[in-house]
């Protein structure tokens, strides 16, 4: 199953918003139908969000019409619009970047003529890069897993929430291919319940066997000896190793130290943002109210009840035991290490 | 507004299963009709399913049509059936170990004329003390609120969890009606949402002001400096002061301690066990699977995905600030301390 794919002149997606009981695919012809996609949650995690962002970066390219001379203003609007989309994901930025580069590469060449094929192929490396570095983190997060453990996670961050086989959870199933003993527990992750629709739909056709909770039974889980580790995603690590994820992830993290329960983040080093030393500077998005006065379309409140909807928290580093990338498992100190190990 | 009438001839409950949405209220007229209502969880909150217990054998023992021979026998039947609905609350067995009581006393007068009068009336008392009760928890608990208070609550502890007014949320309203400046985070409490539908409605009836949240906020709350204390409710309480509360309490303990937040349990003393020295004895309730799989009736996942649902978890007394009785606030160490309140 594939988050999304390019069909030569179109981005396929599956909207992820009607799993799992819809299995609808879409076809995106427009950057602008691919910044709603984004929005909306049709697309969504963060390795996911980079190579949409960077397709919708090569169709707003294809979708140009001019002579040429207001082409970079115009592709500054696209790069504007599909940033706009979503605030906390650095990968989305990272991704809109390397395209921006390619784009001006060619414009400072004048060779406005193959412009379009340059930037399909760079959204095409970005995909591909996302592919290979998801297997490598998978490869060394499964130096961690013993031969038999229950693992629990958070969100999505598998085929779905990636390009293809994940981040958290290609970790998990490089560990169940390899022959090992997993049982995932898997939080619902409300608002959106993106643990029940996706990761249950994902962990299902994979055969990796899961129990599905409400997010509040974690603590009593630990309690009770039921997890041996967690393992979640990140949309941005700070500098100092503060990481902005799923809202939850901190109330996981928080647990887990309190039980002696090791908390892993799964994410290439494109996650991590150097520029910002700690978490209080990375934005968190607020999302729409009604997502948490409904679910599933359906109304659990009525309007008159304020409602509070951080799509995100952030993690504090001194509860993260590992950061686990494609180029290998950073250990605190991070803000020594993290850096050691971007530049090897 | 009520969680249960007494009518004379019949108990009058207001169907919480149907809340916010539809205000149906539901009259009981046989013990099995009453033992199904609190199974189904109708009526629930541990305060409420004492009273509601207690009626249930009264009508139990209007019900009976027998020669008097088998009336002991036959009232056996109607407290093991009332037993039988919810395990953990233990509350439930308080009361029906009070209604045994004033059964066999009568039994034993050889009065069985005046018998059914006066269980109605012992279940009347047990109502009126729990009112009584709940006040007393909120003036002592009121002592405890600063004059600008943002307080985390769990479930619903409030008039639809007993026979009026509330523990936890009895502790709020007299705080705002005190004049304090009091906002509440009100979690919503997956599987069965009782925050988010109960809690809410009764808060906006009272114009006291809230904010919904999603079970898996509350860690990003407290690390903003968002909440500066929590008081939940509970439905039982070991010799220990470990205690069993609606799913989710426990991870909310063990994120107060870690924000240096204080922790409340506010509960009637009927509400503690000395029986049972720890909250590994206490036993935990598992509920239907579909409670996790559907949300108000729409299935968030298939059926094929396990799912694990324990309607309650243990929060170890080590993480709680303070118990909050009708007799007063008990302060660790709990195992000392309770019984020296509980013989006041």
């Amino acid at each position: 199953m594939k988050a999304l794919q390019w069909q030569g002149d179109h981005l396929l997606i599956l909207d992820q918003t009607k799993l799992p009981f819809v299995e609808q695919y879409r076809e995106i012809h427009s950057y602008k139908e691919m910044a709603e996609a984004i929005k909306n949650m049709e697309v969504r995690g963060a390795p996911a969000i980079g190579a949409a962002a960077a397709y919708g970066f090569a169709l707003g390219a294809a979708e140009y019409r001019g002579s040429g001379e207001d082409f970079k203003d115009y592709m500054d609007e696209v790069r504007a619009v599909l940033e706009g989309t979503r605030p906390t994901a650095v990968n989305l930025f990272w991704a809109l970047r390397k395209m921006e580069d390619k784009f001006r590469e060619f414009l400072n060449m004048n060779d406005i003529g193959n412009i379009r094929a340059a930037l399909i192929n760079e959204a095409n490396e970005i995909a591909e890069d996302d592919r290979r570095m998801n297997k490598r983190i998978g490869e060394y997060g499964n130096t961690l897993i013993p031969e038999k453990a229950n693992i629990l996670t958070h969100c999505n961050t598998g085929s779905l929430a990636t390009v293809e086989f994940g981040t958290a959870l290609g970790i998990i199933r490089t560990a169940h291919e390899s022959g090992k003993k997993i049982h995932v527990f898997a939080g619902e992750t409300r608002p959106l319940l993106q643990g029940a629709r996706l990761t249950a739909w994902e962990l299902l056709q994979d055969q990796i066997p899961l129990t599905l909770i409400t997010d509040n039974m974690a603590g009593y889980l630990m309690q009770q000896g039921k997890v041996d580790m967690v393992i979640v995603g990140a949309d941005r690590i700070a500098a100092n190793g503060d990481t902005a994820n799923k809202i939850g992830t901190y109330s996981l993290a928080v647990l887990a130290a309190a039980h002696q329960i090791p908390f892993y983040v799964a994410a290439p080093t494109t996650t991590i943002d150097l520029k910002i030393s700690g978490g209080d500077e990375i934005p968190v998005e607020e999302r729409d109210d009604q997502e948490v006065r409904k679910i599933m379309d359906v109304r659990i409140v009525p309007d008159e009840v304020s409602v509070y909807n951080p799509a995100f928290d952030i993690t504090l580093a001194k509860y993260i035991t590992g950061i686990i990338t494609e180029k290998g498992i950073i250990s605190p100190p991070y803000s020594v290490n993290m850096v050691k190990m971007l530049v090897r």
